[in-house]
């Protein structure tokens, strides 16, 4: 990997953002010269603290750009030798309350900088950021779902991330620009979202166990989920960004194993060593919207990239749990009500 | 079918293009009030004589409306019982020479029909031409396709269109707007484009049939394609309004049977009586994109909606030729450069 990223000049998109902050962070270990963008949009994961360890480093440039801009970003992609392109529009309820700003981003500025790409930097590797959230409502036979499932995405966000995964691919096979897919499950660990349940149910959770609360599992919690680690996924980003392999390619990123919600949740009270949890029926309006179980097939990546995830769960949550404790005035930021669908598990 | 659409109110997009205004005839036949929207935009299928028979019908009423324009088309599908929604940009090659366009056409547009309906006609049906072209190069062993393989559309405007496709089924499953998307594949018949080829190849080869040239069929012309008769199609439309058991559901349209592109080629010129074929090999930019044989499983709509084509290709093509010598004036227009990729087949 330092090999590959030694002076590498990398773009990382949504750099801001829980997962992008922590792989521009490790790139910079690895000697890359890194450019953040982020839009740092209210209510989305971006927060300038998550690169404090780095702020002051030589090789880092943090620019506030909204990848809508086109002009913007075009300055920024040219002369990159990889885009880790993170930025998106994360919030399924927010992709039903106004189709039209997801559709902006997750789809027209995705055609933009891949058409940017191609005009200004074709040899560019890019990376994009998307979601098992494409696959929709699963049913438990088809289960661990592999890439080959037809995706069924049940909101505008879904919809319009699948359009973006389909437009890189379309673009390293039409007009060889390097790209690959990465879909991610429930990411989890320093620097996630924890004021609002948005982008991801656990962050939520793991702020109420901070908090000591009753944490609300509904259902009998038994539905099973994927948790990886978040130094995992950003080890995925950079093999795949650094290896011809991957290029063209779409590849589920997945957990050591599955876990029940309400696994996770007792893991992380034991844990946090606060916090506590009740089981409660579904109400009516999350029941229509819960996808029961579901679990990836990721024996791709392992196969072609040697990925695998390293870090197990309880690790995970302990040093989770450790970051929180010791920056909650970075992210305890006035509590939100609590909205009516969770984000990303 | 008369006892459903008699003075109905209904909405046609794309209704001065081929299978629009051969929609809008149909319903004007069964005692609909018609209201037909098109943009007009030169080199797309949409052409005032298309609806030349009716165009003095007291139940017609022509708008030149681009469906981008989403304040003229709330006003237009206010009051609405069915919106037959055949508005897009169908170009393959301009979906890859402005993927923009293609992105406001065929998704922002959509979202916006459908947001629109949702808003101020929420009773109001919706039926979406989507394509077979969102199946992309499929395995022989697969074929015939049916609507559960997984779509791997090849280029911009296939993206899109899927994309179409799952904000109609959203809205149906989320919001309640009923709405139904008919997967086409090859259809033909009178008022069909032949002034170019960006929409469909056979068209192409009825020009060239009837102008008595030599016609190419690239390889060795094995590769079989479904051929459906535009009234087929049109009923098939009709049935999707009409029935509820549609609402929801996309579905394939195929045909009677797949036919070889020589085969469709010499029966052409065997009903024109005019015109010749020859084989060639591909050139190489034409091999890259040749999807090979394509041909689709249409049980479920012949189950569910028990539509079934009518027309045979002989039989259809001898009403289409007639049609051509007919009308020639108003079709023949100045003859483009051949473009490098046709259109549907």
């Amino acid at each position: 990997m330092k090999q590959f990223y030694e002076a590498k000049r990398v773009l990382v998109t949504g750099g801001l953002g829980f997962i992008g902050s922590n792989l521009a962070i490790r790139l910079l270990e690895l000697g890359a010269s890194v450019t953040v963008v982020d839009s740092l949009i209210a209510e989305t994961g971006g927060n300038p603290f998550n690169i404090h360890p780095v702020q002051d480093h030589p090789n880092l440039s943090v620019r506030t750009v909204d990848v809508r801009d086109v002009l913007a970003m075009e300055r920024l992609v040219r002369g990159k030798s990889v885009v880790f392109n993170l930025a998106g529009q994360v919030s399924h309820i927010d992709s039903m309350l106004d189709p039209f700003t997801d559709l902006e981003i997750n789809c027209r500025s995705q055609l933009a900088l891949l058409d940017t790409c191609r005009r200004v930097a074709p040899e560019t590797k890019v990376v994009f950021a998307s979601t098992r959230q494409i696959y929709g409502r699963v049913a438990e036979e088809l289960l661990p779902v592999d890439e080959r499932q037809a995706p069924s995405p049940v909101d505008v966000n879904g919809i319009n991330k699948l359009a973006g995964e389909r437009y890189h691919v379309l673009y390293n096979n039409v007009y060889g620009i390097h790209t690959s897919v990465l879909r991610l499950t429930n990411t989890y660990g320093p620097r996630m979202l924890v004021k609002n349940n948005r982008q991801t149910a656990l962050g939520w959770l793991i702020r109420q166990a901070l908090d000591d609360e009753q944490i609300t599992v509904f259902g009998d919690g038994s539905q099973l989920r994927d948790f990886t680690y978040v130094d995992d996924v950003v080890e995925a980003f950079l093999m795949a960004g650094a290896n011809d392999a991957a290029n063209g390619q779409v590849f589920n990123v997945g957990a050591i194993e599955p876990v029940s919600l309400r696994e996770v949740t007792e893991l992380l009270i034991d844990v946090a060593g606060t916090g506590s949890y009740r089981l409660e029926p579904f109400p009516a309006e999350r029941k229509v919207i819960d996808v029961g179980s579901i679990y990836i097939d990721d024996r791709k990546i392992r196969r072609v990239l040697k990925w695998r995830p390293r870090i197990e769960l309880r690790e995970g949550l302990g040093r989770t749990v450790a970051f929180y404790r010791a920056h909650r005035a970075e992210y305890w930021a006035r509590r939100p009500e609590a909205e009516k669908t969770a984000g990303a598990a």
